[in-house]
């Protein structure tokens, strides 16, 4: 399962998004310009903008706040991403040194705060109300989300919804919005943008759990990192949620994680019985359980020709590998 | 000269502010709880808000958009702080430790970003285009403004230019901004809110100046920490500007800040010259042309009982000497 032929379809708008973001992104200064084309030449799958473009389709996808709209949600996306790596503490993202790492903490604050600027310049120009509130909302809630990952962290008796809160906060909430937007921009009714951005949650949720999977399963070449990077951050994902609370690995994983331990056979071996218990397809099938609710919600929308592109959408993050 | 009538005759309203403040900043976090109830406990003179409400009588103040309008304004100017503390490397301000100094640099950032969404959000529910368009273009602006304050540390060569379009983004614009949104929220016209930005603006200038200035005669005690602590930083301000240019200093501050020297003693030396030298006068006649535009702008607008107050504060902040 690819995207290509999503891709392929969308290539002319996602094109312009790209060369929008680069003439936003420009700025007098020599450090953030750099800053910011690393952070465009690393590219990502531009998963929002796309989300955003197919659920336009759902109005009047000509619109000029379409594409605003999509660039502007690339570019929050960007900047959290820039924040996040201060507050993980990360060095590497998609086996390339961050912002924070290449420079240092203050520039990578500054670069995601000018990011966030530009993007906030973009939603000022989109002339609604629900829009606006909607954005609003989800910049909050952004925000805490960043907070969370540090308050969380190596706290084995956290609890399940504490994790999906998390996740929420994390991934599901800026697809929640790129896919509510997209119809909003493009003149659809709020109830039509409700639903997408339900649409958008449950995709978002089963995209992070996914994600928090093939951090245990990934090869180390997919990963550009040994596997259990999150556990060995700290960071309880469902896996070992799963592990900890069903599958008998609590004394295990807590002693590892409050050793600190710094012998990294310990955290393999820890890490290879959490793969070998239950937990992935536990976790597997929690994924799925959204994946089949965000295609129940496009059943309750116009069978259009985008539907079934968003649903392949949903079935590629069902079956992703990397 | 003192505010206190001013103070007194608004006392009311910054009340509402300040408790709006302590609501809007509650957090489901405890460290993020803290630091934001520092913060508030600071103080500081909510000029800002200040300036919204006086500017706020040119047209209806009873608005609710008008008190909203005034926190927000605090939230970012509050957000604004915590980030420069990180990109200044700042441990003090007004004598207390800031929030980077008393956890960290992550701390600093996910409680400057979590202010600042909330500003965001109340901003979200000012529903006046034009509003949104100013806000957005100023935090643009603040974001460059942060950038601005790295870039340009211990270049002795920069021009008077470069030093006001850096003072501009710290202070002026937010308090410009501040005046403007009062009236506009007020449900002034257009047009006396860009007379009510420009006079934000100049004041802002001549504020900043005013700051500058202190910075270098000041006593211990006023400031907290030696005279001349922004030169010992590296940065630039208006009197070293025309010691460097006017008053034929140029090697001896060249040579102090090229050398890092860590020796306070020639510091001192350096910065009693640059106040014996006629570097201060320069910068206060600098700082009363702009009060005198400021001055100006109000004798364009109808001459209300909120027009005296405005000037008031102009004379404040050419007499203030802390």
């Amino acid at each position: 399962m690819t995207l290509s032929r999503i891709y392929m379809e969308q290539k002319k708008n996602l094109k312009i998004v790209e060369k929008q973001l680069e003439s936003v992104l420009w700025a007098p200064h020599p450090i953030l310009n750099e800053a910011s084309l690393d952070l465009l030449k690393a590219g990502g799958k531009r998963i929002r903008p796309l989300l955003t473009l197919l659920c336009a389709q759902y109005g009047d996808p000509s619109r000029k706040a379409v594409i605003d709209s999509a660039v502007m949600l690339e570019l929050i996306h960007m900047a959290s991403l820039v924040h996040d790596d201060v507050v993980d503490d990360s060095n590497l993202r998609r086996g390339k040194p961050t912002v924070k790492a290449q420079w240092d903490n203050r520039v990578a604050m500054y670069s995601g705060d000018f990011i966030f600027a530009k993007a906030i310049e973009l939603i000022s120009d989109l002339e609604n109300h629900e829009i606006h509130r909607s954005i609003s909302r989800v910049i909050r809630d952004l925000s805490l989300g960043e907070i969370d990952q540090i308050k969380e962290l190596y706290n084995w008796k956290q609890n399940l919804r504490v994790y999906l809160r998390r996740i929420k906060r994390k991934t599901a909430l800026l697809m929640a919005l790129s896919c509510q937007i997209g119809a909003l921009a493009a003149g659809c009714p709020s109830k039509v943008g409700i639903k997408l951005y339900y649409f958008g949650y449950y995709l978002g949720m089963s995209y992070q759990i996914t994600d928090d999977i093939l951090d245990f399963v990934g090869t180390n070449k997919q990963l550009g990192k040994p596997a259990g990077g999150d556990l060995r951050n700290g960071n309880i994902t469902l896996p070992t949620f799963f592990a900890l609370n069903k599958y008998g690995m609590r004394n295990a994983i807590r002693n590892v994680l409050e050793s600190s331990s710094t012998d990294q056979g310990q955290w393999d071996t820890v890490i290879q019985e959490i793969r070998d218990s239950g937990a992935i397809q536990d976790s597997e099938r929690l994924s799925d359980n959204y994946l089949r609710k965000s295609r129940e919600i496009l059943d309750q929308l116009p069978q259009l020709s985008t539907a079934r592109s968003l649903k392949e959408i949903a079935d590629y993050i069902g079956t992703r590998n990397y």
